[in-house]
């Protein structure tokens, strides 16, 4: 039984007949592969890298992992269609509040048509693609005073300039109720224990940064970092309830989208890498402030 | 007296009665303030940067000294015009082989016109900017077999793909005569010392990268980095004279060129130091092989 995934905040999304990806209760996710050549290349990218021995397994970790294609029925009801099948990485979450940042100063490359050219750097222009070298491509905060998610409109998170993602960096880990007014600041009450910490966000990064400095398989364009963590289980430490107690904040980073990946061909990937050290640099001025 | 820089490698060239720097006998290198907001945007920098206590004195000494600006006779006989005094990187050396390498995978920047974005960008693509975050801008090598200076054709330059801007950071640091040919290869004979060791190239390259993850004050738009050593010294070496044996490589990286640097406001120069990370990788690559 697959359904529309609850917890995606960007990308193509599965609802009104179009086509998305899907979940199913036993943690995996389908996405359909895109009819043109972005789908055979995400394919390509996930059988070799899956197999690829030159990747560390401490990286491996930050991939989502990869169970082959399959033939599912599609979400927008046009029959069975071709689908990668992946770990479901929000699926251990009770409450999962979730960013997805876009990263990179360019989202194009080489040798693409001018046409896709033009598209990409119009968009890299407007948003913080250019002047970040990265750009949050939408996000969701689990709010516990109202016991729901909110989620920032996409028109608003597409308008960031540099305060706007800075200031999505912080309501993202806060517990005070998210608002689109810049009257109510975020108090960046989970700062320390997500992105903090010796197994937290910051950590993580540093991690991926390190790998990034020297590996010349791929390169990521157009490519997704997805920050996930339980924000309740923090609210829970302290209660007294030692089972609750236990839970872990589970602060994680998984990379997505890899329509667009390269071979790298011995030179490093100078555009993710650069875009992280910036994306780090935010994580640590909050942990900073 | 004023006269023409003999090792200068990229840029304007105060020739044939055009614009360019002179350089005098104390090593003084003065450079005509270009009539645009270029000129005055690059004194800025330089009374800014001369004066910032933040930047730390292991960094200040990757760039020339200021010295002000001063009126001297310009090089295309249009009478006295302001000069930025800057110091002569490569007085102190007899024989300097010196390479310049502009930084950053885009030499437009946020706010420019777009008649000025679209000539970047479209250099930018043509050149290796773009795939590999840098491009050599030119470089000249001390050929001690001829005793005379081998300088790279512009036009040749301006070409390369990345395996001749590979080729070129190989045939920088070789013995053998240099050549357009591709069947003389590179011999690397001085990598280990030019390129390697505590105080060489790539270590001093390294102390600039820790500095551009966390600074925040400059974007460094469109600057180069000069490469500058004295290869005679090394051939000396073991060669019996003593006083000769004491002459240090002294292998030599400064930063050049600020008509295009802006405020960081807050922001990492992830341009300048995603390339910067590529550059280093190369420089490793040859020392390693």
């Amino acid at each position: 039984m697959l359904k529309v995934p609850e917890h995606q905040v960007a990308g193509h999304i599965a609802k009104d007949g179009k086509l998305g990806p899907l979940v199913d209760d036993q943690g995996r996710f389908f996405k359909p592969l895109q009819g043109d050549a972005r789908g055979e290349n995400e394919a390509k990218f996930y059988e070799s890298f899956s197999t690829n021995k030159n990747v560390p397994d401490h990286i491996h970790k930050y991939f989502p992992v990869y169970h082959g294609t399959q033939l599912v029925e599609a979400s927008n009801g046009s029959g069975k269609l071709p689908h990668l099948v992946l770990e479901d990485v929000v699926s251990c979450y009770s409450n999962p509040s979730v960013m997805d940042v876009k990263i990179g100063s360019r989202t194009w490359y080489p040798d693409v048509s001018e046409e896709y050219f033009k598209k990409c750097i119009k968009k890299d222009r407007a948003t913080t693609t250019v002047t970040l070298g990265f750009r949050v491509s939408g996000f969701k905060v689990f709010d516990h005073q109202e016991s729901r998610f909110w989620r920032a409109e996409k028109k608003v998170v597409l308008s960031y300039k540099v305060n706007g993602a800075r200031l999505a960096l912080r309501k993202f880990v806060s517990s005070n109720s998210p608002s689109d007014d810049d009257d109510s600041p975020p108090n960046c009450a989970f700062a320390s224990e997500v992105y903090g910490g010796s197994d937290g966000i910051l950590a993580q990064l540093l991690e991926l940064k390190a790998w990034f400095e020297t590996q010349t398989f791929y390169h990521f364009n157009s490519c997704s970092i997805l920050m996930v963590y339980e924000n309740e289980s923090i609210l829970m430490k302290g209660g007294g309830d030692d089972e609750k107690k236990k839970k872990p904040v589970r602060a994680q980073v998984k990379l997505v989208d890899f329509a667009h990946v390269l071979d790298g061909n011995g030179v490093i990937d100078h555009n993710f890498l650069g875009g992280l050290c910036s994306f780090i640099k935010f994580i640590k001025d909050i942990l900073q402030s």
